[in-house]
């Protein structure tokens, strides 16, 4: 796979911040071959490129102290939340320090009455659910892995809730960032809204580590719902699961979840959940509001659903049926990877308006077969964003040529259609091809506010975009 | 008033560009002094600095052209859209050309199963909704005034429905705009979400005309619902007001609207728009969903609004009983200035965490008599944004200080509390020393952004940040 491309190394810079990194840092500095390589890229099949130290700050002040280490002598930084990105975006291309904010894991403040909390940038998801569960509160966006909020900011993430609650850049209000020369900015208010300036949280939202580290964040929260109600329902084809996602969409129906998944996907979860769900195409839906609201919800979608052939349509009895179906849903990824043992998965993360969503599937579908892959779909289709999983044989040269062919043939189908090659994995640098495809003229652009911000390039170089 | 401060004049590049765009486009580029004027600011008390002349382009080719020519021999470009601005955003201190783009007014696309339109900037709001009415679909944003989209996207505006639906931030899919140089770019794809490198389109939103000229805007729109309800509510005070609509946000009520009116307020639509509500505080609310939906939120709002001492519960018994209010709240504007005819006036425009905003209010409402100065108060209280339109003579020297002086006071109040100068007006002129004391270091890195993407500070310059 030629995906990780290498960078000029500058070695006697990197040789001098390991040394000042030591004396400064002790223990909590580490540069043995394991630690540094699972501080590399692990999740797909982009090749692992380590960094060539790990240091584990504690506070704002001793990631500002990295970086002006780093960026006196010009060595590379790279920030690392849970390593859970899945597009080579914690991968060391020209070497240099990963800054893992694992111990930066508290929750700084809960202020029940905005709706809002402030974390710092190594506190995952599920670890902020637990705590807030006690004030009636919960942080809705879900990417499946219990990544780090940090790592979250960074790659504009979302999920199976982004259809009610949005992505990060909708639940980020605001951020505090290590910026290139080491100096501490505060990039927004607590205001719900602002007209003030431009809008550097959104920036930093989704920049990957390349204009700065995040080392503190503002969210905003939900009031856990009053009533949750979840249902299940079967389709004859992938095309008809689409368009009753898209009814319910355009029927302004607030749908809190609304999941795909195919024959495969079904076939996958049934055998690793030991659930009995027919082998059909399967859309899971839940709905969050009040005791009645979510019942004359439920009812509507069955009336969508039922309209364009769905069947066997079943709503969740109690709240461990439901939560049982979501620990499926969540457990694909890897129930997929099952499907064909010794294999290694690779995700595909295309979205597309959703007027042209089941074309794409179906499309996906039908090149699978014709190349000869085997790929599970499962998706987030309120929001027209979709996964095939890969199952590729990484011995067989032609099978992996095969694999390329089919991301590459499937982004640029989706920019075609006015979609985008990543809904929320991000770009990396295994999409840094598709993103010049997708944007065209934008990206220089996007690389001059690059340049701006960090002109030594030393932020995450080779990701995102070329200079 | 000292916000219009004037920048050096490029006198020899602006002759050449005014007849390089006499020649290029007759009749559709104009300098007589009437409508230079008003392509300056006109809303509020703030200087007029009029434009050298004013360009009327019908397509993103002449715009790029315009800019071309501009750039060329370093001329200011300045964007027009209504001229409903209130911070200066429109005038020009360094001179330059006006680029009304009032006759870019088409609806080029509507999407209705994605739930998308593509507009020219020129397109108001209230156009674009009449275009859509018998489509089932409208644009909720409702900043008052009737403004352009674009101009309401170069603001982040916002207004009555954000608590709702967000603001311009949330509810601009992706643009095409015309760079410092004339180059065309595309910021995003047409999908519901992407991870698609930097978030340009939210940097050109709230970015002020400073960044590039917004030449095309695709928005997501709303079906619209089945039922709407609207209430009214008067209250003893402003604190329990504010109290009311802070416990309904926090109980996860979806409100469309919950506004503010104070006493002063309440008396001046009173008169201007001929109703008999009680002089007291007010709340206004509305909800937008099914028809067991709004009912059930309106009792539920009731109780909380009861619960705080609140009196005088009305629900709108009719479609006409509820504009005939909502048309008052947005005349509020000028009905405040009948409260004292031959004034003009300014509104401030404070957001603050909602849990400070009773406080806030109150705070506002006390340093005003203190200063023996006329201001009612209106506020989008369910974001924890509200104005007080000062009423100044401006031939009382002592009045307009302490009218600054409170403008100042209020901003720094806000600021204090963890909030913004400006919730959805934007920076301008006017706000610019406020933006330095909010954000601080971030303004630097405004700045290194402005230099990257407008190196000769040719596009809307003295405006957001000083470089």
């Amino acid at each position: 796979m030629a995906q990780a491309t290498t960078l000029p190394r500058n070695e006697t810079g990197i040789a001098t911040a390991l040394g000042i990194l030591k004396q400064r840092f002790g223990d909590n500095f580490q540069t043995g071959q394991a630690i540094r390589e699972q501080h590399g890229h692990t999740t797909t099949w982009i090749v692992n490129q380590a960094p060539d130290g790990v240091v584990f700050p504690q506070s704002t002040g001793e990631v500002a102290e990295i970086v002006r280490i780093c960026a006196a002598h010009k060595v590379p930084v790279i920030p690392f939340g849970t390593g859970t990105s899945l597009e080579g975006h914690i991968n060391a291309p020209a070497g240099g320090i990963s800054v893992d904010v694992s111990r930066m894991d508290k929750v700084l403040a809960v202020h029940p009455e905005d709706l809002q909390v402030v974390v710092q940038p190594g506190v995952t998801r599920e670890a902020l659910n637990t705590h807030l569960r006690d004030k009636g509160l919960f942080f809705p966006i879900d990417p499946g892995a219990n990544a780090s909020l940090g790592g979250m900011t960074a790659t504009r993430a979302s999920g199976t809730t982004a259809v009610r609650y949005g992505t990060m850049k909708d639940n980020v209000l605001a951020l505090e960032v290590v910026m290139a020369d080491g100096s501490v900015i505060r990039t927004a208010s607590r205001a719900k809204k602002s007209s003030a300036g431009y809008d550097l949280t959104r920036l930093m939202v989704g920049s990957e580590g390349t204009l700065g580290l995040i080392t503190e964040i503002t969210l905003r929260l939900q009031g856990i719902p009053e009533a949750i109600s979840a249902a299940r329902c079967s389709f004859p084809d992938v095309d008809a699961a689409c368009r009753a996602a898209m009814t319910a969409i355009q029927f302004g129906l607030p749908v809190a979840r609304i999941e795909l998944l195919d024959v495969l996907s079904v076939r996958a979860i049934n055998t690793y959940s030991k659930l009995g769900l027919p082998e059909e195409p399967l859309l899971l839906v839940e709905f969050h509001g009040s005791e009645a609201g979510v019942i004359e919800q439920i009812e509507t979608f069955r009336a969508i659903a039922e309209e364009v052939g769905g069947r066997g349509y079943e709503a969740a009895a109690t709240p461990e049926d439901r939560n049982r179906l979501w620990k499926a849903r969540h457990d694909a990824y890897w129930a997929m990877q099952t499907l064909r043992p010794g294999t290694k998965a690779f995700a595909t993360d295309v979205c597309v308006p959703i007027s042209r969503l089941a074309e794409c599937v179906t499309a996906a579908q039908d090149k699978l077969a014709e190349l000869g892959l085997l790929g599970p779909i499962a998706g987030h289709v309120g929001d027209g964003n979709f996964h095939a999983a890969l199952l590729v044989d990484m011995e067989n040269a032609g099978e992996r040529d095969r694999a390329d062919e089919f991301v590459g043939w499937l982004n640029d189908l989706a920019i075609s259609m006015e979609g985008t090659c990543t809904g929320e994995h991000g770009i990396g640098q295994g999409k840094m091809p598709y993103l010049a495809r997708e944007l065209g003229p934008a990206t220089a652009w996007m690389a001059a506010v690059k340049r701006a911000l960090d002109p030594d390039n030393i932020l995450n170089p080779g990701k995102i975009v070329t200079l």
